[in-house]
């Protein structure tokens, strides 16, 4: 059964989210990825949210742009951890997305990422992080690739 | 049976959109006002936009503030039109419920007002356009509410 | 006769609105369009307004970028309903076209869309909502493109 | 015959744009002040701008908040000079009437000052310059003003 | 031993957090508060976030303000989910909080909520959430709490 | 001799002003541009304001980017009106050449424009409105100029 | 002699800066404090940092306040450093100030603290800083100082 | 020994920084500069700026984007004076990194300069200033540059 459930507003958010997909094989973390909007498809949206539950999904991931009412639309119909990421947008750069991902009113909260692709591979370090708490081994991976990262920076040369 | 339904997303919105309220009773429009939340209760939200629109009501005004989801998402359960009002908020000056409510994906569209009671007055008075656009009664008190406005302004005298 | 009469401030907009036209056409909604600025040409402008209201024009669809005054003069001229649609600009991304068509103070209403093709797109499908309150033909055909709007979504599929 | 045509948007305008009447006075130059709205009013406000440049008022000045169309459509009805004061607002803090006056398009130029009592000021100061260019003795009061402002700023002591 | 380490940036951020600690108390989760800066304890600040790992803490929450470094510092130190709050300022109204907060770059992920009291209380809810993964004590009474909002927003009662 | 005076605070804001050059030949206006930079050449701007201030000319027009302090500091030194064009900047998009030109403190105005070429343009048409104010012919010419406007935009033929 | 030099562009920013002042006598490090604007007192300003620097002053500190021009015109008159301070404003609430002291043009830099009180004491602060780079004492000092406020936030106790 | 020390968080910092490093070498002043990561290279960071303090380099430059919580952090391990560079983003066009480098907390100053590569240029201009300050052959070296930087002005010719 995925642990992961990837949702996003639009098909062209496809664009910012690939790399979240791919880092999820990479940790070859079991998810599923949909496109479903709060706007379009409330209803399957809603259906598919609490069946994802029940079929014991551990973390949502929800990601859309302008008017991004989708992560906050989750996460109301479930209280299993919804991240979001607000896709960039082509006026108001993205800032539309963030105030709406991020400025959830008290009680329903939602985890917000950065605008755009930074944000979207956040997210998947985010859930695994949430997955680590009760799993060891995802914890030691998510070590690993931090210290890859912290060599990568290490190694890098700059040419004076 | 009322005409206009106006949903706000917490009662703490009830000081903004008081002045709506009186305007509709001014006005004698027969309408419905409900508290429910996008966040906090989307179920009764979905089921009651419904009925509403089963029950033939002809325009929706919603208000809400922070992450205003409420407007897009009674806008996603119906065809009937729909007016938004983004609630003032404390921190960012109601930048963030502008944002949300007005930056729509395309395809379902919800009419913007202006942030706070200037808004909220606006949309009844929008609401009355709509009602107007077959309601030869409504346009003649719609002309006399702005007779009435410019004669305010017209009789103002400064003191210099 | 018509029934939505389009104006846009500069034949620039015409790019953006031309979304709007084409839908018009396909919901085979009588339109008529216009370029009229109500910096450039304030008095063309007011005569039009008032004659499409005699004409009997049931919706206004106003487009207009930077101190977007076009969508709130057509207001002021009638009460017919007005649409603003925000165009997108070089500098301030639209924030200006917004925040000119969006916060019109209390007294004279417009519905204001989101910045650029989303927004134009939205004017329509919204003229159209409004004259589906007594047109239960045009009703159905917005039901329809909602279907088929989450038909698109729905059989989207992700390659992972 | 006045000289400066000062108009404000709304009577709430007057307690920004007092400043303005005092200073016009104390330069013991010749004006009028009125309240008109581009919205509320657009009728008697494009008469009055007519009007008041076949008397021969050398310079506008309009004030107004939020979407503040006044004094661009103030512009749009004549080629004597107008200076736009944005009034502060409540939610955006005249960040809405700044962008609204500013950002005229090209071919009908506003002269925006600062927001608030500052911009009021200004506007006179501006009004009264635009004066002086023909009127040798308004520039030597403006030049004795100006010497004042600075003997007031001289002759600040600090206490340490 | 305490699940939540509750962190702040400022003894004067407690206003803001105040809510939260109750929160957590009334959920009767084990957790420690601390005040620790990364501008001004940056290595009692580190040596804590490592002390709390080792003694297994499952979630932070990092409230700060202006150029709000700690979250992202706590993050920088530990793959134990980190949840951060930025705290309202005078000047730029919590924007700058906000952006310092949300805006991470790729590899170190901070779950940013709303600015101000709103994201402290949704940070517990949030940190109860990831507690719920696997803890179906904390998810069914997440879901009394959600309960209860409904039901406080149900019986609403609005005096028209 | 020149009536206006055109200064730019850096060689690579030409691009932008190279309108106003043109329009101001076009209306055969006598004029004078020169680079003088603020921040790079203080001195020599000063003691060029002050010349061209004896010299008799009747109006400056500043136009400047990022912390655009020129035409502020041209203000400073002569109270011939100054009008303010904000140049676009690569990362804030020109806001914060707005807001340093237009935000002024009381005492010293300037004439801000908007952003970039539009706000060059009118820069030569209010500096021709100021000269127009006691010169018939040029108040002719702007007419004329308007008229042409005018009909620009009647003729526009939309492709329906 | 003094070594620091405040300038400050109005006599209402000394509310501001007077944390500044009393930080300087804490350190025992002699200064100046001078009210001097950019626009209205721009000659005795250039003629004071000219005379400041001659007489061998260290490090300037200017606070202004909306178009913030005062650090940048002081810096174009001097290689000495100056740390800008963007005073708070009404109604844009420092951003303009902050923009205006901080976007300075490549080749004249100045060094700009946060807005208002926080900016002001870190302006002091930096100063220190500079001294401090060659004077071991008041590196010492700085240290000390950093110590205590280690120290206080150390032992901040929070009550639960 | 090199007395300027550049760090930047990210290898994709180079670009922006490339010509500081240019710069430093035009002016012979000795440096290193190294890519570590507030947030990804935590640990190498402080250990790096203790090593860097107690080899007795005078100043730090340190440019990051996003998030930029570099230059704090560098400024919570010494009382060397640090340089903060907000690199330009792709989305908030460099307001993130803006305003986390800029609104420091009272008590740890850090001297922001503008976004981009005209901060970064004006980085190399400050640290030379401070060196200057005991230093007579570097403050003549910065006031050729200067001589140099207003005779490329002067020489400007302007076609008209």
């Amino acid at each position: 059964m995925h642990k992961v459930s990837v949702i996003m507003g639009s098909p062209s958010d496809l664009e910012t989210i690939q790399e979240t997909i791919n880092l999820l094989k990479e940790f070859k973390v079991p998810f599923a990825a949909k496109v479903l909007s709060a706007h379009r498809t409330p209803e399957e949206l809603t259906a598919y949210v609490k069946a994802e539950e029940k079929r014991g999904v551990k973390v949502f991931i929800a990601a859309a742009g302008m008017s991004a009412a989708l992560a906050g639309v989750v996460a109301a119909h479930t209280t299993v951890p919804v991240i979001g990421v607000p896709i960039e947008t082509k006026n108001l750069k993205g800032l539309d997305s963030l105030l709406s991902t991020v400025q959830m009113p008290p009680g329903v909260p939602v985890a917000c990422m950065s605008i755009g692709k930074a944000g979207a591979k956040n997210a998947v370090l985010f859930a695994l992080e949430i997955l680590g708490v009760t799993d060891g081994n995802i914890r030691k991976r998510l070590r690993r690739y931090r210290e890859n990262m912290r060599f990568q920076i290490r190694k890098t040369k700059i040419k004076l």
